[in-house]
């Protein structure tokens, strides 16, 4: 999986394109080796595929240099923030420059009245949160990685929150973006809602960097609620824990996070995270309100639980207890792969309507179990959106070969009960397949648009679908 | 204005195309002058001007057919809902075919352990809540007019729940689109969130018919809330009512509706609903929960509304209060046009960060008060967005202009606010100059997205921008 990690040198790039751009970024461009492979490599089971070199922009105005550039030189950009994203969306299968944005930090405005801010692309969540936290504001979307805010505007990103307070679609007010033929442009004003145009900024989000690379976001921002609490259930049965959920959903129940863990992902995170959680189906939970609000929610929650199968409800408002498990939901991605030293994970995810989504679960789970390979079950249920991991050995092809069939079966279940094959990890390269089977000829229609702003097909080639 | 009512046949359409149409449609093809007028009409200020025909589709396919025979003939197609869009949107400035989906109002499911649902695109909103009603669901989005989903989505439209609910680019899950080049797709499955792909449903949303033409619509639909308290409440100033507001935003309290109407708009909903509230700046409230939880909103929003000096805070959970209050807000336009007999409404709305809110609608209210024409505020100020409606007479062209200075001023304030230059009516004919000022250069990515999917340009051409 590793087959080019060898190539040692930049062959592919023109020779004045590297002088151009040595000249604008000075040790800010690089070929070396390392660099090179930081962003070729990726936390799953991608091969790895090497840029010919690696810039670093600190500004927009940069990021335009370097774009037009590389359109005189025809070679392709890769935008690239934290590379946390799970579908090989940046890697760099063309060669081409590898476009690092993380270096764009600055927190550009914070309009506490307005509720919202404006941060360049490189800014990551926990970041962005520890600059808020004093206002008593706070960006919900929480994807578990430390993403850039960029990368996670590139993907559409969600995440644990996404149940209360949406997705990225829903979080951007507006972004500035390169456009491949070298324009700045904003795709909206800072106004919460408008009907000015077509939504250039729904197009950008989620297109992977294949139509613009992201520099700043405007993003909406929600008041630290008064009360959090946060609360664990473990159940008998993996339908009575999805019941719960959706049940709570359809009551209205205004859960802040519920995540499910299946008993395989427990067995990991007790020995990730040194826990000792019964080795059950288990969700966790969050609720934010007033402390009255919050209190009328655990209860309701705890009496659907306690109706479903579930054992002791318990809940605190402590924030230790809190962030001990949400850390050791954040990790639940490397406590599945630490299941097998030396293996790598292949995270998939599916999201269907709630009310599919027991039997889903229920369907898939019974599949997995007949696997060769561990695969626990995690994920967003109150979205419908579950991921499983399969951790695989990288030198056993018939593994690689299971998983692709485990995850074939997981993704027409999903698109036979009018899901989709992506809630939030996108198309990338692992999806491809999957989109067309999905929306059929209005892929076509997202071709035109790609060759109409890309001409060239030099942003992020080869991502979302081949043209 | 109607320099154009008198023109009498459909000289410039095709007789091939004519034949065609005729053999597929039969009585639901026509050229007679009524129905030419009926769709070539608004309810605004715009200038009349009449399609060739007007054709009556039933279904998807026949849309396909249409759009096929049109661009065989390069004839142009302007979609039609209820005809209620106030920027000239559905005006056939380059004749063709006005392609009435009024007809297509079967609700094709419901889905209620899902909350959603699809509906062909001529359904209009209060026939879908009728239908929901029993199920104990809710369609929110409520632009006052009885529109059409079609046309709702088309234009973007909001409305009065927008600050609770959003506008219809959340409220969308999917659409059916018939595009330029007849081809027949679906731009998104039905679950709740996906990362598959471009975000062809945002794109479509808000395209105003140039970029498709949607015949179905899956929606998001809402649990009919326990209680639903209304209430009304007038003040001293102007900045009193928007400063309420701009603190009950900041303080979280979900207000589900929440509506400013000025001493003007008063005077005009008194004498047009015979009704007797005080002729002073006026707020009108609606909040959904559970019996404590509205109890609480309206407890808080009464105490912030004393201390901006705010007179009785006259609150109802009785709908035929309700409806009472909703029904004069709903008319407002009517009763704004009533004040002047004989004379055309001149709506228009801009949408600005909420911080900026109080003070973009005294200055426009100063500016206001110096006009020789009646001009009343009334707006959906939750989200920050307001309308002024110009009472004009159509022979004193004096007074369009005047209106026209007005209108500009406003707008050039709005987006000195880094706000929009319109909040939920669109740009159609009426705003296109400032599309160009607000947002710059994303105006010509517009351009290349619209030729690269109607390089003949016959989906509503001349709207939202010059190509």
């Amino acid at each position: 999986m590793t087959a080019l990690l060898d190539t040692p040198t930049a062959a592919a790039l023109p020779a004045d394109l590297e002088r151009a751009l040595r000249a604008l970024l000075g040790e800010r461009f690089t070929t070396a080796a390392a660099a090179r492979q930081a962003h070729g490599q990726n936390e799953t089971h991608f091969e790895t595929l090497l840029p010919d070199a690696v810039a670093y922009a600190r500004t927009t105005e940069e990021v335009v240099a370097i774009v037009n550039l590389c359109r005189e030189h025809k070679t392709p950009i890769v935008p690239f923030g934290a590379g946390t994203s799970v579908e090989g969306n940046i890697t760099p299968v063309r060669g081409g420059i590898s476009l690092d944005l993380s270096d764009m930090t600055r927190i550009l405005s914070v309009n506490a009245e307005d509720f919202d801010c404006t941060v360049e692309a490189g800014v990551r969540r926990e970041q962005l949160n520890e600059h808020l936290r004093d206002k008593g504001l706070f960006f919900p979307i929480d994807p578990g990685a430390n993403a850039t805010i960029g990368g996670m505007a590139a993907t559409r990103a969600s995440g644990t929150n996404a149940v209360r307070y949406g997705t990225m679609r829903e979080a951007v007010l507006s972004l500035r973006v390169v456009t491949p033929d070298g324009k700045d442009i904003r795709t909206s004003r800072r106004a919460r809602k408008s009907a000015a145009g077509y939504d250039l900024t729904r197009l950008m989000i989620g297109s992977e960097g294949t139509l613009g690379i992201i520099t700043e976001v405007t993003l909406r921002l929600h008041g630290i609620p008064e009360v959090i609490s946060s609360a664990v259930c473990s159940f008998e049965t993996l339908d009575g824990a999805v019941d719960t959920v959706v049940q709570a959903i359809q009551l209205g129940i205004p859960l802040a996070r519920v995540e499910i863990l299946d008993d395989v992902q427990m067995r990991a995170v007790n020995r990730w995270s040194k826990l000792d959680y019964p080795e059950q189906t288990t969700l966790f939970f969050e609720f934010h309100g007033s402390e009255t609000h919050v209190a009328d929610q655990v209860a309701m929650t705890a009496e659907l639980a306690a109706a479903n199968g579930g054992g002791a409800f318990k809940w605190s408002n402590l924030p230790e207890e809190r962030n001990r498990l949400w850390k050791a939901r954040h990790e639940a991605y490397y406590a599945a792969v630490g299941l097998r030293p030396g293996c790598v994970g292949w995270p998939t995810d599916v999201c269907v309507p709630i009310g599919r989504l027991a039997e889903c679960i229920a369907q898939t789970k019974r599949d997995l179990e007949t696997a060769s390979i561990p695969a626990p079950i995690l994920g967003h249920v109150g979205d419908g959106n579950f991921h499983v991991v399969f951790v695989i050995d990288p030198n056993k092809p018939e593994e690689e070969a299971e998983a692709r069939a485990l995850n074939a079966r997981m993704v027409e279940r999903a698109l036979a009960m009018d899901g989709t094959c992506t809630g939030e990890h996108g198309i990338g390269l692992g999806k491809q397949d999957w989109l067309e089977r999905e929306l059929g000829e209005a892929v076509d229609l997202m071709r035109t648009i790609k060759r109409a702003m890309d001409p060239h097909d030099l942003f992020n080639p080869g991502k979302v679908f081949s043209l």
